[in-house]
């Protein structure tokens, strides 16, 4: 009872801060794109991610159901992109639709290293374009996301559910999944070792297609890896193997993998979706957009130590007895005015248990109102990082946080 | 299907914007004042909030209860107060406690004009100090927040939950609530009516009774008027008729009154309570805090129209032609690298389309890159609010954004 329900957390101030510190540069990315910030209802109707087409498969068995006091049956939301979906069916917008989120989405799931039944997610939506231009500007989002969270070594591989559908059905490959896995191989192994792992699988004519439908058939990944700057398509990588879990993708498909953290999985990762909208019984509506991985990256950021210090200063002030109270609010107050972080002692502790816990709360400075000091006129300004004091004119104090 | 949920509603980026500028308000406000951020699960084991003496009342008949895949019993969170306390049993943690939250929760109301199922709401919670110090300090940083906001017209109404049941059960006074009411008009009235209107109501020993428990009483209340600033204490009143609906109250209450909005209700309420964590099970710990309605003051704030205008450019690249695409492009790259908002043409529209579009999304700029100005080795630069042109050269487009 006193612990979260299974597979949720609780987050801690120094928890929010990370996520806090990856939710800024995010905004700042997408918004840099055009991109405009979007929410819905935690909990849709349930037929909404029931709709063939729009979920499937493990994911919406995944999905926390429940019925309201007058029986509607709800759900909380699985993923974004679904209810995003339902949000341009439901409003005039004009085209393009550029929408970003950053919110909790909810599976009930198998708990492993990573994995929550409670997450947070972010992720954009473009919705109207057709063209490779718009795949291009997921994945220029993507890799600029990347490097303003500070990761260098990643690799969007992109693919496409159109071609992957398109070669199983041509070639009536029935171990397709297998195939695939091989071919994955290509650009390590070569042709030659590639085609011999395939004669245990599948036929040569078979494979003689293969290779021929390869070489024709990526035109829709050229013309993404053409419309992508230099400075992105060193990021990207052709990979016939990936093949996302849900059914609403209909094209181009990536993920992106950190080096050194393969295991981990994909940590953004989406695709086009073009009848997602048609489904629902809308226009036909083309769509492109991903899904972030944020408590994914918070465990890479947390292990590879990425995440700086704030280096916003703050304030403690301690009065020495109770007389010295209304100055220390007062200096409190003070400070609070500029917009520097101050507290003071509420529980009437003696110096050095205020002095722990300014150590504890790591606050950068104590400032201590004593008698002896007051009489001067001065109050004492300790810095807790190097644990040197001075005295500082106490009218000063303004003029001091300028040398800090 | 495809409208939101009964009683909630999606949020447009529009929506989101005045919601961000709330929300970093209230962030910069509790920061400095030392409060950490702090998040919990959507959800919670439907236990926590059906103790006695946590949420109580009507409240707890409007929770959203459902059951998980393994049987588990699970609620929507209604509040941030009742899992903050358990977060504070659950984790060792140096007091005093400061957190804050901005977060949703959910009620299942019925439904009226700024009354929703789902809502934003913020919130602060000082655990550990008992004193009139720490509710001074939460009337502060409601006060600090108002002023923030814009707001310079509002009534903290403070009293206390043990004054008005001391009160009552002192005076056998079973018509509490009205004899309340008529007191509540004492400053405005004068004793002489208030005394006529309660002759009405009780006796004339229990009307004697009750104004010199006033006068004792009221020591609670004045000590942390006494803890205010007076820049703080001008906005706050001693209001005897105010008692909030939730049970876990113990203390000093309060609530917040828009001048012009009064019929909206409170948009910043709260007080002490000393015994919920107890009654969980832990040790007695001193508590206090209040909760802040987002979506009331973005109802008062949109109707005052006290939004201000983001300040951000914005761009939008036209090109004339798809020769032109790659430029248009670069352009975009250019300005995104410095931080500026840029967009161009993904769906192949005409030049008036593109501007239709441009207007609509409110972008403060369009930049327009014909064959003639690049021949000149030009690019047109369109203010869409002045509607103002002018030439400049594509190879300088950093250093005009300097005169924008």
């Amino acid at each position: 009872m006193y612990q979260p329900p299974k597979g949720t957390r609780d987050f801690l101030p120094e928890d929010m801060a990370k996520r806090r510190f990856i939710f800024e540069k995010l905004r700042s990315v997408f918004e840099k794109y055009g991109y405009g910030e979007i929410d819905t209802p935690a909990f849709e109707n349930i037929e909404l991610f029931e709709k063939k087409g729009s979920v499937g498969g493990q994911a919406v068995k995944d999905i926390y159901r429940f019925k309201d006091k007058s029986g509607r049956e709800l759900a909380l939301r699985f993923d974004m992109t679904v209810p995003v979906a339902r949000v341009v069916m439901s409003n005039k917008l004009p085209k393009p639709i550029r929408f970003y989120y950053i919110s909790k989405n909810w599976r009930y799931e198998e708990i492993k290293k990573g994995r929550y039944r409670e997450f947070y997610q972010a992720g954009i939506e473009l919705i109207g374009p057709s063209g490779s231009e718009a795949d291009a500007e997921i994945i220029q989002v993507t890799v600029d996301l990347m490097i303003a969270l500070g990761f260098e070594n990643f690799k969007i591989r992109i693919n496409s559910r159109a071609i992957l559908d398109g070669f199983a059905k041509k070639l009536k490959i029935k171990n397709a999944d297998e195939v695939f896995r091989v071919l994955d191989k290509l650009d390590k192994k070569g042709e030659a070792a590639v085609r011999k792992e395939m004669a245990g699988l599948i036929s040569k004519k078979q494979t003689d297609g293969l290779f021929e439908l390869i070489s024709g058939k990526t035109n829709e990944m050229d013309s993404i890896l053409n419309a992508l700057d230099k400075k992105y398509r060193k990021y990207v990588k052709v990979d016939l193997s990936i093949a996302r879990g849900l059914d609403y993708y209909t094209g181009f498909i990536f993920e992106t993998i950190m080096k050194g953290f393969e295991s981990i999985g994909s940590v953004c990762s989406g695709g086009r979706y073009d009848s997602l909208i048609e489904k629902f019984g809308g226009e036909k509506t083309p769509a492109t957009g991903f899904g972030f991985g944020i408590e994914r990256i918070v465990d890479i950021m947390s292990e590879k130590k990425m995440f700086p210090d704030s280096g916003k200063k703050s304030f403690f002030v301690v009065p020495v007895n109770d007389a010295m109270k209304k100055k220390a609010a007062d200096i409190c107050n003070e400070l609070r005015a500029v917009g520097i972080a101050a507290e003071t002692d509420l529980l009437g502790r003696s110096l050095n248990k205020n002095l722990d816990y300014i150590n504890s709360k790591k606050i950068s400075y104590a400032i201590i109102i004593g008698q002896k000091e007051l009489d001067a006129g001065k109050i004492k300004l300790k810095d807790m990082k190097t644990g040197e004091e001075r005295d500082i004119d106490m009218n000063a104090i303004k003029d001091v946080l300028g040398f800090l």
